[in-house]
């Protein structure tokens, strides 16, 4: 048994300064007031274009999006345009577009994970029905869309519609891979750059699109975005073991409860003895779970370095986002573009 | 009681040519025979770009397509197309990304409204889960812009992406006329112009876009797809009250059992008698359902001439729809459509 005073340190990593949380907002505090004008005509557009005559839809929307989102990925769109030197407002628009997309597939995740909460309070489907909500997400969707095409960029089109595509692909790997003991560190990361990064990506290569940066600078803001989701998601999937994650909101052992193979469980598996196979064969492929068994969990992966193994990995794909930073122009924003990625990776721990 | 013959005739419409579904079908295969070539080469992009390396995808993506679907929308693409002089193939891609986003509305409406079955088979949630469902239906959604985006006209993005919002505003609305008596005319007609009606305008303006062709032809056939589509979902939702339904493969009685307000109902309700209004209140608002209340809703409707008004009010628009027609080049085609429209509407009466 880990005592309780570990576990909500939060499991398998070192504890450290225990104000990394605030840490981490305080980057993201710092990146979103370099942009707080552009964040201010961003936050104007969603709400103005989820209007619709048929009341539910402003309602759900209105729901989510208020529901305090951190708005990273149209912050990505924002900075990136703004690091390219670009000085109009055309990512205004597309900012938007990608938030839009983004809580589409987040209500599409929830209807898909049944999820009875999502960032501490009732997620969309259990107060509004997963009828409205896949429904919903498809306006949402459309409509992103719509902002798009009035934007006129086919480029950024060919971006989003091509990330919108590989982020269903990486959500249906995902189900193949749910409840599966042989799942790889391979086809984990392959369902963490489809379904989360890819968005990262596209959000930060769009900006250097309508700053019509040559493609060389589009590239790099793609592999930061790439990277900077790839870590981004495997810290998730780490803090959705961690009792700190209780303090994001988010209800803790979602993931085990689902029976999903995140990059932690990867590396417990991987190294499991027989009786320990028989565990998580049990709980995440059978799903018969029982009292005691997600502290067993944790503990499994404690032993095996699942969490620090993860997190490292996790650190890598950042030192890769920031070495793709280097070759883009020395402004603040890069700056905070970097403290975010780190303190991202570090938040919770 | 009305009788086991007239029930299997299909109600409240006089009996006519029991060759009308056989020469409604007929009238579909006129249109793809003269439309064949362009029409294959459809499919083979559609069998083409549903491919992923997420095995899953294709899968579930090639059931639902193979599943006897009639490409009435792609179908209505070409022929749009063609009628306005075009000769090149820009409109096959652009007709399989129509069909794209008629599949993924499928998807999504058979997870929404719990269907066991599409077209005489299990849908696709039965088979594959509302998960993958939900997920393919976003798949072939982005997809569909893909397709757009590759054929490069803002045009076309513009009238497709308006086209699935108001499809999804269409759904949405439809979810609060659902178990609801009060539901007028009116918004009967706005639900099935939003979620049916669209996309036929959408798929026909986009061939006079594809031809450049002035603006007055682009919305001659919207006028056109308008109103067919509008005439269509009228039929559809008589004929789910018919027993001749059957032989097209659909279960009878769906909306019934679901407590849809479609316009047969809401004209019953309308003209209904307090003891009337109690039985739908209890069979549609409260889905208290027992032995031979379809057969008793079939009669009501009859007594109130509902199914008989819906046709009227089918055929109306199918005149207007005609009427669009004419200012259009006098083609084989045009003859074709003309022919479809009167069919569609007859079909199974």
């Amino acid at each position: 048994m880990i005592a309780a005073a570990d576990r909500r340190r939060g499991p398998g990593v070192a504890a450290s300064d225990p104000t990394n949380k605030d840490r981490s907002l305080a980057a993201l505090d710092r990146l979103s007031a370099l942009l707080a004008d552009d964040m201010g005509s961003v936050n104007h557009i969603i709400v103005d274009r989820m209007q619709s005559p048929v009341a539910l839809i402003p309602q759900l929307a209105g729901y989510i999006v208020a529901a305090g989102g951190k708005r990273l990925r149209p912050l990505l769109t924002l900075a990136s345009a703004t690091l390219c030197g670009y000085a109009g407002v055309r990512h205004h628009k597309l900012a938007a577009a990608v938030e839009f997309i983004h809580t589409a597939t987040l209500l599409h995740d929830d209807v898909v994970d049944e999820s009875a909460r999502r960032r501490g309070q009732h997620s969309a489907n259990t107060l509004f029905g997963n009828q409205a909500s896949v429904l919903v997400g498809d306006f949402l969707f459309s409509r992103s869309f719509e902002l798009m095409v009035e934007d006129g960029s086919l480029d950024v089109l060919r971006i989003l519609s091509r990330a919108s595509a590989v982020i269903a692909e990486g959500e249906v790997l995902q189900l193949a891979t749910n409840n599966n003991l042989d799942t790889s560190e391979a086809q984990y990361l392959a369902v963490a750059s489809a379904k989360t990064a890819a968005l990262f990506a596209a959000a930060c290569e769009i900006g250097a699109v309508v700053a019509e940066r040559p493609a060389w600078e589009a590239e790099a803001l793609h592999r930061f975005g790439l990277n900077f989701g790839i870590a981004f998601q495997i810290v998730d999937d780490i803090l959705d073991y961690s009792a700190r994650e209780a303090l994001l909101g988010k209800t803790i052992g979602d993931d085990f409860r689902e029976g999903k193979l995140t990059l932690p469980v990867v590396y417990a598996i991987n190294r499991a003895t027989e009786a320990e196979r028989d565990f998580w064969r049990r709980a995440l492929e059978n799903l018969e779970q029982g009292e005691g068994d997600l502290e067993q969990a944790i503990q499994l992966i404690e032993r095996h370095r699942g969490f620090a193994d993860a997190l490292d990995l996790a650190r890598e794909h950042g030192k890769i986002a920031m070495a793709a930073l280097l070759s883009l122009p020395m402004k603040p924003i890069r700056g905070a573009l970097a403290n975010l990625v780190d303190f991202c990776i570090d938040r919770g721990f």
